[in-house]
This record gives structure tokens, sequence and C-alpha cells, in this order.
């Protein structure tokens, strides 16, 4: 898991994901003579911080963001969230402004809820602080911030390896109300004809979906995909033999809220790893559930 | 009101529209030979489950949703709501999972307002439900669940029976969040450059909206339409001396929200009959209204 | 200031924009003869009530709103919001209905925040209510209800006296959901290239902004623009010597969440002055950053 955990250390809040896209695009050029086959990557100004990788004939695009919640540095010591992170009173959070780096710790008003830092200097007005990586892996779980959705990313990554036919988007801002897939999901379907789309990120352990017992094909969230595609991958599923669980919830959302919103005709069904402790800086999932998300994925990019 | 009754019993929760989607086709290529005009059927894999019909020169088109309100199976005996149904313990829910037929009743936990169900066996986890069909008709009254939006579809097919020059489209999920008028719009627009719409659904009966007094033109409802569209549509239904009344809320929404938010400039505005007990099993509609709505449906879409 | 006192003057609720539309685009008629570059006028009805002014050749786009908060004319007498405006019993509200001139004042409900309206006669249902204007100016102030954006606006129009390269857009919509920017913004980018963007509007006064310190340069407010883009801006302020402020909000929008959504790449960047008792008749702004506002985007739209 050294790939992972290199993902989960590179800072890429909302809005400024450029590290992470350098990264994840180093990494494409330096492993892709080891893929089976090789992809058109298309990165550049007209996809701001976003990556795209074609491969042969696509049929289904897989979307997994690379953006992750934080905090930015507003007045006096306030913070003001970046997507919807966890807060608790300590938690240590890491960042740079023009006088270095940044190390502090979260603190919470206890009567107002109002967020705020504890660094022995001010930090510049407008810093993006994330949550200080530690990374802890054991012979069952991995655990880390940002494994929503770093782990997206990987098993988007390790898809690479064998993909054959499909597309591979890395897109930005999911976590703080969207803005890439608009235009990567109008660009793939008036270039590609694609419309089909597998969301490759991470879901909640609940009292219906448990760690341990595979990924979890999502029937709905605070969006309902259609039902006639979510068939169709339960159906590759279940011939697969492949451990899955099936999650249904009445919250909850990801990069498919612009698909189903496009002025195109996109399927899309949510597919990913349950984990633990959301949005904190400790996530935590288990192997077999990472094994089983990127098998289905394997499988289903094959069968779509 | 044969047609609107077997509208009404048809299953189409948001997000699995299929089955209504072929009654609705069916019924076109039943009886579009005796239509004063024949349209182009649209209704292939670009438009999920929708329909377009293209009749003639089209300068307006109008929109109805297929979909309806529901719940989806959650996990234990939990219910999760398609859409905002209300929601009263004890009514009667129907549907169709991987053992047979479904027929429960609404549980709605006292304390916490959980939804739940109460059946012999357990229903398959993402089974949508859907109210019980009661269709009730009097000399003067329509009665039964999903006259939102079934009679917006009524309405549409009936106003093809004479319609020369527009387009009618069925579209989906209005009830959860939308998702086909986006790209049902652009290829409206792109194709035939209309850019005029109305919104064949049903609204309120309120202090300001009463039965009986005619279909609705609605001013505002949570989006405001542009006013010069909606005073020449005032203007038109005021010289037809078809009854109507004028609605005007600060809340709801329809398919126009898509329209609004679209990137072509769309003119709608949304006109209905008003029904009382609006997302029960026993919505409640005037037939003086619903004659009104047709009637001036197919006066504007001469004039407009 | 006598523009921008006229500007204040002319009713243009969102939605219905026209007048306003009218008065500006007879405003450019009358002086374009004088600005140093005549631009491309675009003013039809593919774009509703908005304008676009072309200049040469454009990298960076404008965007000023039109439109104002409100009220709507519901049933008895009650009445609507359109957008956020504050309420204070007395507000002093004008407008128009069949029976001529309304001149009358809010009311709120003690008890339950109901607003209506005082007057002699029952005003016509559907009727936009706006605050009545008066402007009032100091030797280092100004005052009036709609500096929210008729400043903006006034900022475009002094822009385009100096402008070279670049597009200034005049919105519809802004303050009640937006429409319109999405396909300004389709437009601009299909047709001429550009997807910089800075919104041209007012903020708010708060313990970070200040008046009299210079425009605002927003970071972020509930949405997070692309930092790249931003840091540009800052560097280019930080050259030119004019004076500024940096904003960071966690909520509040503008035009900017249409280009964030859009389905184009755009960066994009709200610049405005800050003002006091936002959304109220007696909207107040420091003279300073009003100069401050204009010179900074001269210079933005030399150097972007």
């Amino acid at each position: 898991m050294q790939l992972l955990h290199s993902l989960c250390r590179v800072p890429a809040p909302a809005g400024n994901e450029a590290a992470l896209t350098r990264f994840v695009l180093n990494y494409i050029h330096q492993h892709q003579a080891n893929w089976a086959h090789r992809p058109e990557i298309i990165a550049d100004d007209r996809f701001q911080d976003c990556i795209l990788l074609v491969f042969g004939q696509p049929r289904t695009a897989v979307f997994a963001h690379l953006d992750s919640i934080g905090f930015t540095v507003r007045y006096g010591r306030q913070l003001v969230r970046i997507g919807g992170p966890q807060v608790e009173a300590g938690y240590r959070l890491v960042g740079q402004d023009s006088q270095g780096l940044v190390d502090c710790t979260l603190t919470v008003d206890a009567e107002t809820g109002e967020l705020g830092y504890a660094f022995h200097r001010d930090i510049d007005r407008g810093t993006e602080l994330t949550f200080y990586c530690d990374f802890r892996e054991t012979a069952t779980t991995v655990q880390s911030c940002y494994l929503d959705n770093r782990l997206g990313v990987w098993n988007a990554l390790r898809l690479c390896e064998t993909l054959e036919h499909g597309i591979v988007a890395f897109s930005c801002w999911e976590e703080h109300g969207g803005g890439s897939v608009a235009y990567l999901a109008k660009f793939i379907y008036e270039t590609y004809g694609v419309r089909q789309a597998l969301i490759s990120d991470i879901t909640w352990v609940t009292e219906g979906v448990h760690a341990g017992l595979g990924c979890a094909i999502s029937l709905r969230d605070s969006l309902i995909p259609r039902r006639a595609y979510v068939d169709r991958i339960r159906a590759i599923a279940a011939a697969s033999g492949i451990a899955h669980q099936l999650e249904v919830e009445g919250s909850g959302g990801s990069d498919a809220k612009e698909l189903q919103h496009a002025a195109a005709p996109w399927d899309w069904c949510f597919i990913g790893a349950p984990e633990d402790h959301v949005h904190t800086p400790d996530e935590l999932v288990d192997k077999r559930d990472i094994e089983s998300m990127l098998a289905l994925y394997r499988v289903l990019l094959e069968e779509l």
C-alpha cells in the first residue's frame, strides 16, 4: 500500500488539487510502460487540474475525485470548512503560508461551535489546512485521513494496469459542491459517445453495510440512478462471485450529482469500499473490501 | 377517464419509470392514427426512459413528467423516501421483489418519525414501493394517488389529438431532483430552436387557488419565470375566455428548474390544475379544472 | 455619481429586468462614441434580457448582474420574497399594477414573521415591489437601495470607457437562483474561447473586511475558486499598488455559482467593494472602495 500511503500524504483540498494532479501525472508517466495497454493522457488547460486517461474503445468511464475536505483560514484565528470535515478539538492540521510550514491544532468553541486553530503565530488569510496524515496499516486494515478518496484514486490507478477499453477521469471539487465533472462528462460524451459511469469513491459503514463483506454497490443515496443500469451491474457482480454488498441511503452524494444533472443521458452507479470514522483523520477500511472493489471494477469494465 | 385511471395504476417511481414509458409508447402507437397530425416519435438510448413527440414546425415544448414519489426499502424494515410523499401510518404500499408481489402498509415511528413497513416477510433491499391505486371518480371530481403527474401526462396525450405544431416531452426524475430535462432541453433547443416551454403538471389548492375555478397559471414558485413570457401567456388566456387562476408561491418547483438553469435561454411557465391532498394516495382534482387545463393548452400551443 | 443614481432608481427585480436592460442599452448607445474602443453589442432573443459587450480579442469576461431583490404580491395582502431582502416593518416599497403606481409600506407580522403591505387598496396578484430609492451621497460615501448590484453594473460600464480587450456581460436572476449565466458562459466559451471571469458585484463589510480599505478580492464564499487563478489575481493586485482586501467567507454566492457548475472549465474570482446594511434600502459604500474597484478591474483586464 505504498502508493496509497503516498496519495494520502499529498495535500489536495478542494480548489487546490494541483499538487496531487502533478503526483498522479508523474505516477502515470512512470508506470504506464508496465500497463497492459497504453492510454491517451489528456491533461491540459481545458480540464483545469483534472486528468483523463482514455484506453482503447471506451464504453464506460470511471470517475475518481482527487480533492479532499479541509479548512480555510479566515480572520483572526477562525477557520471555515472545506467540504464537511468532522471537527474535534485537538485534530492536527497542516499547511503552508508565506512564512513557511504550518503545523497547528484545531480548536472548537464549546459554546458557539466556532472553529479555530492554536498555533504560535497567525496564519495567512486564505491558507488551506488539511488533516495531518498518520497512515496506519495492519494485516487486515488501512487507516488514515483521506482514504476518501485516495482509495478511489488508488483503485482507478490499479485498474489502469489491466484496462483495455475504458476511461478513467480524475476530478476536482467533489467535496465542496462540484465543478469539474460537468465539463469532463460533456467532453467524454461528445468525443467518445460514452454515457455509462462508475463512481470510484468511498462510502460509509452502517447498520446495513459492514466492513469486510465486500465493496458496496449503492442502489441510491440522495439521488437515484436509473434502475435498469444498476440492475445490469448487479447481475454482473452476482455472476462474478466477487463479494459485495448492496447499499441504500437517503442522503449523501458524489461526482454522480453532476452526471445526473448533465445535459447528456448519463447512467451512473457508485461502487466503493465502506469506511468507518468518515471525514476524520482516522478513516478505516478493511483490506478485503479494497480487494473486492478493484476486482469488481476489473470485471465491470470488461462486461458493461 | 379510463386513460387517466390506467396511467395512475402503472408504477413509475423516480428512477424506474420504464413501465410507464412502455405504456405511453404503446398508447401513442395505438392512437396516433386518429390524431389530426402525426408526430415524429423519439425514444431511444439517447433519452433514457423519456419520450419526445415532435409535431410540425414547433415553437413551444410541453413538459410532462412520468415519474412519481414513493419509497425505497432500506435495511431491516426501514423505508427511505423517493421525492416528498406525505406519510401516514397505514397507507397501503405495493411493489415487486424477487419473491413476488408486495402489498404492505406504511409504518411511522411515533417518536423518531422513522419510516418502515408491515408485511409478513422481509422485502428485498432496494425495492421501490408506491401507493396502492384506489381510483375514485364522481360526476365532478377524480381522486387517486399520482394525479401528480399522471394528469399532466394525460393532458399532454389529449393535447396530441389536435396538435399541429409543437413538442411534447415526457420526462423522468422530476420528483427526486431532476435529471432528464437538461438533456431534453438541449436536444430540443439545438435541433428545433425551440425555447418556449409550458410545464404540464399539477399544483396545490391554497387560500388563493381554489378547486373548480380553472387551472392555475403560476406566476412564480421557488423560481421566477421571465415576466415578459408569462405576460404573453396571461394575455392569451384572458382573450380565450377559458377559466383560469393566477398562482403566486414562494416554494415548490417543477421540471422548470432544469430549464431555468439550462445553458439555453428557455422561457417557461407552469400551467396546471390544482389538487387537494397533495402527495398522498388521495389526490383530488375538480373535473372543471382538468377541462380548463386542456382547453388552455390547446389555445396556447396555437398562439404562442 | 449621476449614472449610479440613475441605475439605482430603475426597478429590475429578478425575472423582470427589462427596464434596466433598456436603460443600459440606451446608455451604451449614447456613450460608446466616447469610449477608447468600440465593442460588439450582443442583445437579442438568444440572451433574453442580458447584454454582452465584446471588446477586441477578449481573454477575460466581467459579469455584472442587473437584477435586484424585492417582493411579489401574493394573495390577500401577503408578500413573497424575491431573493433575500432584509425585512423591517415600515420599509417603503414601490411598483406598478393595472390600476397605476403603487407606493406602500412593508408589514411584518410580529408573531409569524409573515410579510405583507399596507396600502389604501389591494395590489394585483403577482405585482413586483422594490425598495423606494432614497439616494444619498456625501463626500466619502454613497447610500441607496440596490448598490448591490448597480455599483457592479456602474463599475462595468465605467470599465468600458478604456477597455481594449475583454467581455462585459450583464446578467439576470442572480439574486434568485440564477438562470442566465449558464447560457452566457456557454456562448462566451464556445465563441471566444474565454474561460477567465471576474464577478463585478458587491460584498459585505465584516470583521475582516472594512469600509475604506479598498475593494475585496474574495478567496472563497460558499464556493471555492481555483487557487491558481486567484493567486495570479493577487499577484497582479499586489504589484499594482491599488488598495484591496482579502475576503474569506463560508457562505454567500454570486454569478460564479453558474460558472463553477458550467460544462466548461471557468476560472472565476469575485472582486467588489464591500457594503454595510446589505440588502436593505440603506446599502452604504465608501467611495474609496469604489475607486479601488474600478482601478483594479482596469489593471486586471489588461494583465490577466
